[in-house]
């Protein structure tokens, strides 16, 4: 599927990722070069230097969640064939790229970063987590993504509980997803070594048939599911759009799959202010709108909350979800009209 | 179960052995005592010292899977408050010890372990693949055991596909065993670690639920289960006992659990070929015995074949076991008396 | 000195940061803060991640050779107390800054950087290679500095002969500088287990005395030396400003110690044609200023040539360098009015 | 020299070593096999595993220094090619061998070990340290010894302070050794890595060329110092043999070098009491020999006290040592005779 020669089942995407890391530099002293906001820099825990002992390199991730290719080449060629300076020789993409929003990495893109690294002898990697959603959202098979990299790991679990967002309601229909794993595709001497590197972290689970089993079956129906996953993300953000609010507003170019950065610029609510509204439930909405509607969704920086799809949110969930903003929105500009909210800590501020 | 205050669950034993000795040995320059025959040293990638940067002290094993304790001490001692040794925090048990043919360590042993371990301000960690074994062996609940270490793992998968011992008979049933999975158990400051270390390892499986219902299931039936393959394990050594045959024989002192080390030291079949005529059916076989069974062992050493029981393998499979083996030991000794065997590279030797 | 409770010598500055990364990130998943462009992070092989594990989160550094306090803090709240990502554990400044320059880092923000890291339990370490110059900068003893921070490491040869400025003339005068050789101080424990650190690392030499002698006299006349460079780089910065030249130019105001950053934006010569000029000598520079001297700088980056006083620099050389620079350019505009240079890759640009 | 093709300077032989453990096992997953009681093994705080990542598999030390070569081949060929096992990439030998009193491995045991490594596919580094000596007891160029390494290590500085032996008498002429330093000879590409890790570990000190300098001087007398080292220390071992004490004697085959080896197995008085008595100055030592010797040796395991000879003991100081060990074993007998003695723990045991 993923036009790679060997593939291993592995329990995490960060182990895969982890892996990836380890086997594509084997030499001492290499250096990798990923985004500052990759998920593979922030959140696993620094495994890179702290179990594989490769110094990184992190460069600005941009917007759409690409690198600057001027400065990429040239952090390369500053140390590249110099002895004062570790040796670069992995570049880590990750598509879709979580912190910019979902966005899938443009293919001119993949192929300028594929040409760069072979012009400088490095291997590159994708942190694939979501690669099935960039397949889905850019309409071509995941091999024509995958084709500029010599790795990519893939992740079958669906969801992250922390930090993500989960529209829950009164009866949430739970669907069949992966329970978890993930896998780690590459050249055939690269998955031997990989073989070798999950067995010493642990990872070589002797009957994963069970859990592969389960991939495969969530695998099979990926693409109907993640192209509603991305329909409902799409809606849900013209919703907000619609409602033309000064309290939240999204950048709906920036929507391209299953996920959507809610922009709270307003000073009071606050992103977690404007979650615990959502979560609440009370007799007022219930008069006015006919529905009772608890929805869970996480705070995700200073001045954004952060929402996700996955199977286990129907569009009948969505559109729930869409009224609950709504009336959420329009709640707090009456009592903003009226100054009955509390001053904010330095107001217009935030 | 284990008598500690909380517990995780890792996709393997071999991560629950690497996030221990990460987790206990926190300090740079930290030394790990353990056996040299130990899963841990010989197994595992050599992970404590690539993953965790613990330099191994390894100390032989006695054949009953204990150190020697004035040894241990000695080297414990050396390197104590010298600023030119590493530090020794660790001391690693294994319980059953696999390599000694499954033994269980003593419970005074382990208390003698404890004590000197608090002498010298070190910590104790056992890897428990088979503490229910021990256990079963002893007559004694698991939290006995445990109580003498500072954490404990325990393995939920049943069987080690490489040099382990399947019978495999014309119909095996395939029972119900845990897929995979393992536990590891301690404190609650250092299980608080030991997420984190799981966490950057990528064994953090998020909906693992499914994984661990199947290892409860496992639990639950332990004793008996066990139970019945000690009884099996012993049956058969018996079995090989009453053969007293020049070609095979079996110290049926250390055979305390569900494993049996089998002596081979006639020179000719060696280990290896002793196993190739156990898996081989004959007409000759159904014609003498009634019965054409393939028994799968594997050479452990240049003198040993391992056998291994565990649930799948019923009495029936292990008395037929028994059978062919008896076949096989008599047909060799008629070869030798009529010298129609080959002559081995050393004779008497190898 | 240092108003530090103990000290340790070891061969190199590298090392002596190394230490200091190793002993005080001693918990596994520790954090590193430094800038970007920080010597530890650029040029010492990736050391805190490929010998001690410790994952850097990179800051951008400020031109004077700070952080913005906010993103430092913002960056250290963000992980602060989170299992999902790193300890930040540690934040490392470098004083005097190289790559900004030998920018001095005023006390006040010594004293702010100091609160944060007690706000949030984190060690301060300073890579103080020039920290000697920072005090005859700012006219305060070495401990003034020193006192804000946790360790410190002091740097006792002279140069660094890559990238480094070296006004070699026809008779240059050779000094005594100590030969190798740097120092780690810190509390009494830091220093013990730094001890441990320095032996494995393989920096224990065993009759270091000789180079530590050495050393002493480098410092004993550190103040009178260091303050000669300073003033021999302010002049020599002074008189290309005085040149008024649109080829090469200076911001004085971040001149504090002994490099200056000249700014070569013309287009044409680019820094390393412009260093070529200088250290070529020619009948014409002869016949028309009096002296053939060799200038030997080096290109530092895309627009910017660097150039570094040590003791062995004179104030005659200086006014040596000076007049050569001044040549330099005068040709070069000649060369410019007539149309007679090289057309540029691209007109203006470089 | 050693016949190499390139070498480095560095600040002491740990780091030699070191740097030879991380460009010889670049893998991940290498294994490095040697001594149990090898120096790197126990003094260089497991900076194999620490620093490089390396699991090390230790083999027990002949009493000659060797290793059983059968077992070599065994632990070697149990991993090679097993994708469960580490990979076996490196074999460190250590010449003369210190813990086994000094010996010089044999020319024809260094030409098995390296017919060995050729069968499968391994490097030999040699921990050096006192490679001269083996060289001057052998009576062979040093490259004899080296052609069958890939790398050697040589240790320029004389003594170790702790646990050596130091025959400090009255007036003890300070001679001129060289004061540090160390250096790593092998292939250009294998010195071209070493640069990098040199570099990274901070032991690349720039103006290095003054302890070169002292380092050869010590290495062009080496031969005719290192042979008078060797006599005295066979003079001072024949003198304790023809003591012909039932207290203290001397293996003489295991003379080769700079090392003695005492055996103190009386029981009373033990390695440290014999130590204290030779330190120890009496009126009565005045009296009966006409001199008052201070000798300062170091017990080195429950049965021996070693003592090592350098440049700086010369023969005279050897005969002092010689008359003052044979007056405390002399009044040692007395006292033991007339039953003056404390009585030990273990009646002829200790």
């Amino acid at each position: 599927m993923l036009g790679m020669e060997e593939a291993l089942f592995v329990p995490t995407a960060t182990m895969a990722n982890l892996i990836a890391v380890m086997c594509h530099c084997q030499r001492r002293g290499a250096q990798l070069l990923l985004g500052r906001d990759a998920h593979l820099h922030v959140y696993e825990h620094g495994g890179a230097a702290q179990v594989a002992g490769i110094h990184s390199q992190a460069l600005p991730d941009l917007p759409d969640g690409t690198f600057d290719l001027d400065q990429l080449e040239l952090t390369i060629r500053e140390a590249h064939g110099s002895r004062y300076h570790p040796r670069p020789e992995l570049i880590c993409l990750e598509n879709t790229h979580s912190s910019a929003g979902g966005r899938a990495l443009p293919l001119a893109y993949l192929q300028q970063v594929r040409g760069l690294a072979d012009r400088y002898g490095l291997r590159v990697h994708m942190d694939g987590a979501r690669l099935m959603n960039a397949a889905v959202a850019q309409d071509v098979e995941p091999a024509r993504i995958a084709r500029h990299c010599d790795s990519v790991s893939l992740c079958f679990s669906k969801g992250q509980p922390h930090r993500a967002a989960q529209v829950t309601l009164p009866v949430a229909p739970q669907g069949l997803g992966a329970p978890a794993g993930a896998v780690l595709a590459g050249r055939r001497e690269f998955i031997a070594e990989a073989w070798r590197a999950r067995k010493l972290l642990g990872g070589g689970m002797r009957q994963a048939g069970v859990l592969a089993a389960a991939a495969r079956v969530g695998l099979e129906h990926a693409a109907a599911t993640l192209r509603r996953d991305h329909d409902n993300a799409r809606r849900f953000a013209e919703g907000i759009q619609e409602l033309n609010s000064p309290l939240c507003s999204v950048n709906l170019m920036a929507v391209e799959t299953n996920i959507v950065m809610v922009s709270v610029r307003g000073g009071w609510p606050s992103p977690a202010e404007l979650c615990e509204h959502l979560q609440a439930v009370s007799e007022e909405e219930l008069a006015e709108t006919g529905q009772a509607v608890s929805v869970l969704l996480f705070p995700w920086s200073a001045h954004t909350v952060r929402a996700v799809w996955h199977r286990d949110v129907s569009a009948r969930d969505t559109e729930l979800a869409k009224n609950k903003l709504e009336f959420v929105a329009r709640k707090c500009q009456e009592k903003l009209a009226l100054g009955l909210h509390p001053t904010p800590p330095s107001a217009g501020g935030a």
